[in-house]
Formats: structure tokens, C-alpha cells, sequence
């Protein structure tokens, strides 16, 4: 029976995330949709969530009181605010649900408060909640350490929109290559070759940003040796994996004790 | 037997350039060489030229005499220098050989004089004897014409020792992807994003350059539109793929009537 | 004003690529929508189009009245079943309007039909819409005749639902592919190495066919020679791109005289 | 000095992997040449290595004595047969020197000769010695592990002579995603889509096979989810990254204690 399931609360449901979060979660075989929440004053409180989407009604009324939401809910999926998500911390303590954290622009205090609500109970926090880049950020820095002396270089693609480069994600891939081999992004970071750059300096990383249509996200992690080369890519063609991924940490946190979880806890890394 | 074949002489016998033709040729079934030319006073003058290659012996004893080495020739590869070459067209059209032309750095007037000589002769000449890349440039040429308003980006991969970007088929495919939109490269021309670039300017060509452990040259033409995208790519993984476009040049010039040719008319496109 | 853009009119409205097809067009500048034809009896009738497909309303009411549904039109994009197309050509040669034509499955007698309607009409007419793949079958055949002895092979990626292999696409690029070296695809059609092969047979096509994830259709043209690689790529990423190929080869119509044409000519190859 | 560096011993000097070593080495600069060993009544014995191959002298003399070939080494790189692998293996042992083994066709009896010579020597043996291999092969089997219910393909190119398909490295790959999920490979491999093949089965591992020109040997492991794709790719351009990967275990054995180790381990895997 779903309602032997455990139940997740969405918070922020009317948002672009906030309405994946309840699409994803309503095609998942193994939890159910335990309420959704909005701030005071949205025109989506007192409404059938599926149904204020546009969509079939989901049984689910949206709400702005955090206490009803969760009144019987097992986890909350979370891309706020950092305000929200740190009172949020707290009533999911507890409550004893999971809370998955996808928020971003949290402070150091924001976090200490964070790992405080993670002594009682077991928060899932991260930047970026897809599987696969996390998984490539893993992979990433244990190519970079254990080809030594190999190049590396991070290719990413993305649509004509975007208006900075390169992307996050692409600088986390270059992060955990830097750390693999104990250097300093900072300070191997390269970018932008035009015109006469003389050779490649040995032991840097360099970036290459293509801005094409209507790319998803497309990362590559290329470490080239002499005469072989090992390529690491990640191919997003959908938004909704930030959401899916959230779905699987609030699934994964049902069986975990107390802690601040990141995605590498979740795959098993 | 060989001696119905075609000849073919090679110029420049010594250079990098010259002993990639030489053993191409001696495994080439369709022509057979017919001499080896130097400059005047080079140590390898008088000995076998395949033996002057530190290899197997080729038969043709390396001349310093265009005439004599030209004596028995249908044709001769040319990766000299301009004064060298301009001569060569002269005696090549006076003997009705075919003169495949791959030295750069030729100036209007050269070519002028060139393209007298080939109001006798067969010539055909490219700043890269590739096929693949000289294929390459038409089709990104008639793909960018055919795809209006789809974005076009310019990548390239190379070995770690390449001083500039990007490289000079990178511009050669850009030029072509400009001309087939009535459009200039350097007014579209775009490199080098890294920080707040602004979302893309429609219209323009995007290049980037990675440089990466001994990549010998990596090409792709991206046209993206909505939902679908297109990718032209070259790969190679041998220099003597110069060598080989240039072969194949001598080969096709030996059916065509005078004129002045390029790759495109020997792949005939 | 929109009133004065060509008016177009989509059959078959309801249909997977009847709602496509109203998407796109509600957002082409150049066009407006004319009109919405479904079968008599069908639900949508008398409604507005676009509140039928659960969206805002497009101004358009659904018909079942074709002479209706074309009174102010200047095109019709259907893509529905062969009875209904014959019939729909007929009556667009009399109105003068752009026939474009998706549906499949089309007999001798049926394809004769539509080349006596386009004695007096604009009819499009494509087994495939997206310009990306129009595009890459004229490409695939040329760099096929062009790279003489390259080994050809055709890589394609799909979803893990489809039930066939290779994709039609694969074969529509295999037959350009071998017609471009004057060859019979069904001769030359090799597929599924497993176990002991033997070499490469020259002059052969090879298909390998991935399945996995959600993959909406990538496509690969590989030709291979000794040392260089040219690889012809097409990447799907939303179905959306069928319609919008018709949406073009609509607007292309407009200023045509009759003819029966493939989408090559709408890309102008 | 030269002299201070450890010196490797290449057996099996004349053949195509100690050839390859011998360059390898040549340009090492932390290691030098401490000996070359070919079988008694070779041609090369008693000639300097380097001579022998056709190029400049490397001050060594080729000997059909392990013993003296062993004299001075502190290592020996082995590409030849199962017998005198197992008695290179005691008489390095004896010398206390790294034996790096890169035969194939051992036996079970075979290989536990070696493991009894390695408790007292460092023994570094490996099917397929390529760094970049190897370490797919580990990054393969943790994101299989990791990804759990996502689809894995397995896409491998080789040159148009390879006579099998998949390739030996293709079935690893394989293998070790198997592992990674607790699968039986034989169990879960696919091939050879060809037809009407019914929708993809959850949890097998797909393999295609491309052969096209030379193509020295790619490999693609591709784990794909909803929205997203990972794919681990490694690309070889070179035969000689075998007899690169043989000296970097050569020395790094330098510095551990006896074991039989796998390049996993000089990989720090």
C-alpha cells in the first residue's frame, strides 16, 4: 500500500525544481507524496498540488505550515532558500526525516547550523544532486591522481544562453582533478587559448567553453598521456536529473543513521 | 609492370615531408618512383635514396638535377620552398608532368606564375593535402549554407607542444562555414570565453583550442539548432596522411587536361 | 500584423505530432495558424485548439470541415494516414496551398496521386523532417563517393524501448552512403559482429546499433581511411524537431512554383 | 650518473614488444638499459641492441645469458613465453630484481610459480599493461557499482584486419561492470543487435563492434539514465603505451616490498 511508503514533503512546490521534485515523485514506485509546501500568501496554498501544476490532482493540498506538511512524512526535498532550509533543518530534526538539501548560497554559519540539525538526524546535502556528475567528479580525481603527468583538460557545452563560462560543474570536475593530484585550481587553471600561447605548460588544466543551441550541460574530463587518452563525459539532455537525483537521496537516507550526507555517501563512493 | 606505371619524383627528398613520399609511394601499387631530388652540395646526393632513409634499398639514386630526375617522370611532388617550387612548375609543364604543389608560404605572384605554368600542365596544389580535411571543409561550407540560424563552434584538439590557436585547419573550416553564409570570418569570429561572457551572439563562429598529450589533430564542425545538432569531424592519428592526399593528387592528375586544381577537384567535389 | 503571415493549417491536431506542430507554429514568427482539422466524431471538435491540448487558448477552433479548416490558408502540414493525405492534396492544389507531407506508409499509387496534385501545387514531402538528418543523408553520400576505399560504418544510439535495429535513419544514411560509391546497400550491408569475423570485407557498410537510456536518436557516418577518420554525426534531443522541419519546409513553400520536392530542397542541396 | 639509475633488462629484445621497449627505455630518463636477452643462436646476439634494430648504438650487447644480462639489473621486462617467463622468474627473484611480466597464455600452474617467486621479489604482471586500460577497468566497475539500475553498453573500434569481435579489452571492461554489480558477465552480455530485437532487457551489458581503416583501438563504456549519460573512454593512438606502461611498473616496483602485483596497484588503484 503507498501509504506504507515513506512519505516526502516538497518545499518550494510551485518553483521550476518544486514542480519536478512532484513530478518525479509521483512516478516513483517507492515513496509517496507526503504534502508540499509553499510560503504564506502563494496563490497555491489550499490547492491540489497536481492540479495547481496544470496537471491530474495528486491528493496532496498545498500548505504553508512546515508542521502540517511533515506532520507525517518520513523526508523533505528541499531547493529554497537558505532562511527556509536552515528552519527547515531544524523541524526535520525533529521529526526524524530525512531532509535533502539542494539549496544554494549557503553561508559557513548556514552550514554549521546544518551539521548541528545532522547530529539527530540525516541530511543529504549538495550543489549539484545529479548522479552522474557526481559520479564523474569522483571518477575525475582518482584519473588525475593516478595518471600523473598526464594533461588534463575539461570541455563543457552548453546552450546559447548561458552567459558565463566555464560552467560550475565544469570548474568541480577541475577542482577534484586538482585535488587528486594535490594541487590548487587556482593555480593550474587555464583557459581561453587565442593566438600565440606557446606550449602547454606541464601541470596545468585548462577549460574550453562551447556555447551551441540548446545544449543541455555536456562535460568532458580529457587526461591525455603519450600515445593513449582517457576521456570522462557526462551527458545531461534533461533538467529533471537534479530532481531524480534528490528523489534517490531522500530514498537512500530512509536506511542511514544520523549525518551530513553528500551525493558520494548516496552512490556509494 | 613498374616500369608501365606512372613516375613520380620527389623533391625535397630528405625533409620530413620527402621520406613520408618516398614510402608512401614504394607501397603505392598505381605509380613507382621515378627520382629523388636535393639541393646542390646535400650529403644524400648520389646514394639510394632508400638506403639514405636508413632503410631498404628503392633503386632511384637521389640527383641534384631536376632534369635528369625528371627525365623518365609523369609527375612530381613538391614540398619545397617557393623559389624552388616556381622553377620546378616550369620544368614540370615543359616535360607535361603533373606537379602536385604542398609548399606554403607562396605569394600572389607566385601563384600568378604558377597559374601560366598551368595553361600547359596539370598542377594542384593545397595548403593541406588531407582528403579528410579537404572534404571536410566543402561539407561544412554546404552544411552551414543549408542550416541557417543554427549556431556554428569550431574545436580542435592538438599535442602540447602547438604554440598557437587556433590552429590553422580550424580557421580553414570556420572560413569555409563564414563563406557558405556570405559572411566574414573576422567580423564573426569569436575564442576564448572564460568568465561573464553574456549569452552567444547569433551569427557568430565560436572556436576553442584544447592541447593535450600528443594529439596529432582533432577537428569538429558543430552546427546546433533546437533540439538536434550536427557534428562534422576529422581525426588524425598519422602525418603521412599529407603525404598520401598528395600521392593520390599525382594519381588523379594523370587523367585531367591542363589547368590549375585543388584537392576539392581531385575529390571531386 | 499576423494576418498577414501565411496561414497554415495542421491535420490530424490531436495527434502526438499534431500538438508538436501547433507548439511550433504558435511560435514561429513568420507563420500564423489557420486552422486545426481532426476526424469528424473527434473530441476536440468545435473547441479551441490549443485550451484542447490543456495549454492557453490559440484562437484556432478544431474542424472536421477541411474546405473549412483551408478557406484562408496557405498551407497544410500533415502528418496523418495515406487515405486522408490523398484526399488533403487534392484539395490544397485547388486552394493553392503548401502541401507538406510526413505521413508514412504511402504506396506507388498513392505517391502517383501526389505527384499529379503537385503539377499544380507546393507538396514537401519526407520520410524524415529534421533538417539535421536531411542534411547528413546528402553529406553521408557525398563524403562516400568522395573517400573511395574509406571503410564505411554506421553507428546509431537509441532508447531502451525500441524494439528494432538498426533505426531507419541508419539505413537511410547506409543507402546514401552506398549509392554515393554507386552501390547496392543490400549487397554491402553487414551488421552484428560477435565471435569470429574474419577481416573487414572492403567495400562494405557496417551497422552497430546501442541501446540505452532515454536516448532520443544519435547517429554516426564513419568513414575511415589509412591514418584520418571522417565522422558525420547527428544528435536528436527532442522529438520536437520533426515538427519543426515541417514548420520550415512550409515557409519554404511559400515561395516556390509547383513541384513535388524532398526536404533536400527546402536545404537547398 | 646513468649508472646510478636502476637498470631493466629487456628480454625478448628482437621482437615487436622489445623493440618497443628498448625506445621506451631509451628515453626514460629515471631508468637506464641494463641488458638485452634474445634465445641462444639468435642473430642479434653479440651485436649492440641498438645497431641491431637499425638505429644508433645504446652501449649494450645483446646476450643469450640471463645471468650476465642480469648481472647489473635491477629489473627485467619480460613480453615473451610462459617458459622462460617462469624461469626469468626465479632467476630475477634470485637477484632480488622487479620482474615485470607481460606474457600471456599462463597457466593456473604457471602462475602459481610466480606467486611462490613473489615472496621474495616484486613481481608486476598484467594481461593488458596500458596505464589507461587499466584504470578503466577499475573506473568501470565503480560506476557500474554506483549507477545501479542504469543501462551499460560497451562500444569498441579497432583497424579492418582485427579477426574477433568484441575485443579481449571490450570483455574486460565488461567483466569488470559485471563485477561491479555482482553480475555474471557470461550471463548478462549482449551483442549483434540486428532485426526485430524486442525493447533493450534491464541489467544485461550491450557490446558493439566497429572496424573501420587503422584505428589502433578505442573503447567506450556507456552507463546511461533517464536524462543523463556517463561515458569512460579510452583511445589509443599508439602500440607503444604496452611498453610504456611495462617500464612505469618497472619502476615503481623499485620502491615496494616482494608481492605479485597487478597494474591496478602501480596505478595506486
Amino acid at each position: 500500500m503507498a501509504g506504507d511508503l515513506p512519505g516526502i514533503v516538497v518545499a518550494g512546490a510551485s518553483g521550476r525544481m518544486g514542480r519536478m521534485l512532484l513530478q518525479v515523485l509521483s512516478e516513483e514506485p517507492n515513496l509517496r507524496i507526503a504534502g508540499a509546501l509553499e510560503r504564506p500568501g502563494h496563490d497555491w496554498i489550499g490547492s491540489d498540488a497536481g492540479e495547481a501544476m496544470g496537471g491530474a490532482p495528486l491528493g496532496v493540498t498545498v500548505t504553508d505550515d512546515p508542521l502540517e506538511a511533515m506532520a507525517s512524512a518520513q523526508g523533505v526535498i528541499d531547493f529554497t532558500a537558505p532562511a527556509a532550509t536552515i528552519e527547515m533543518a531544524d523541524l526535520a530534526a525533529q521529526a526524524r526525516a530525512v531532509h535533502v538539501i539542494g539549496t544554494t548560497g549557503l553561508s559557513a554559519e548556514d552550514i554549521a547550523r546544518i551539521d548541528a540539525a545532522a547530529r539527530h538526524a540525516v541530511i543529504v546535502r549538495a550543489g549539484n544532486m545529479s548522479l552522474g556528475v557526481n559520479l564523474l567528479v569522483q571518477l575525475a580525481k582518482q584519473a588525475a591522481a593516478s595518471l600523473e603527468g598526464w594533461d588534463v583538460e575539461i570541455v563543457e557545452a552548453h546552450h546559447h544562453h548561458k552567459v558565463d563560462a566555464p560552467s560550475g560543474t565544469a570548474l568541480m570536475l577541475g577542482e577534484a582533478a586538482a585535488e587528486g593530484r594535490g594541487q590548487d585550481l587556482e593555480k593550474v587553471y587555464r583557459a581561453a587559448r587565442d593566438g600565440i600561447t606557446g606550449p602547454r605548460e606541464a601541470g596545468t588544466i585548462g577549460f574550453s567553453a562551447i556555447r551551441a543551441g540548446d545544449i543541455v550541460g555536456e562535460h568532458d574530463v580529457i587526461l591525455a598521456g603519450q600515445g593513449e587518452r582517457v576521456v570522462l563525459r557526462h551527458v545531461a539532455t534533461d533538467r529533471a536529473i537534479f530532481a531524480r537525483g534528490a528523489v534517490r537521496a531522500a530514498l537512500w537516507g530512509q536506511s542511514q543513521g544520523p549525518g551530513h550526507y553528500s551525493m558520494a555517501d548516496v552512490l556509494g563512493l
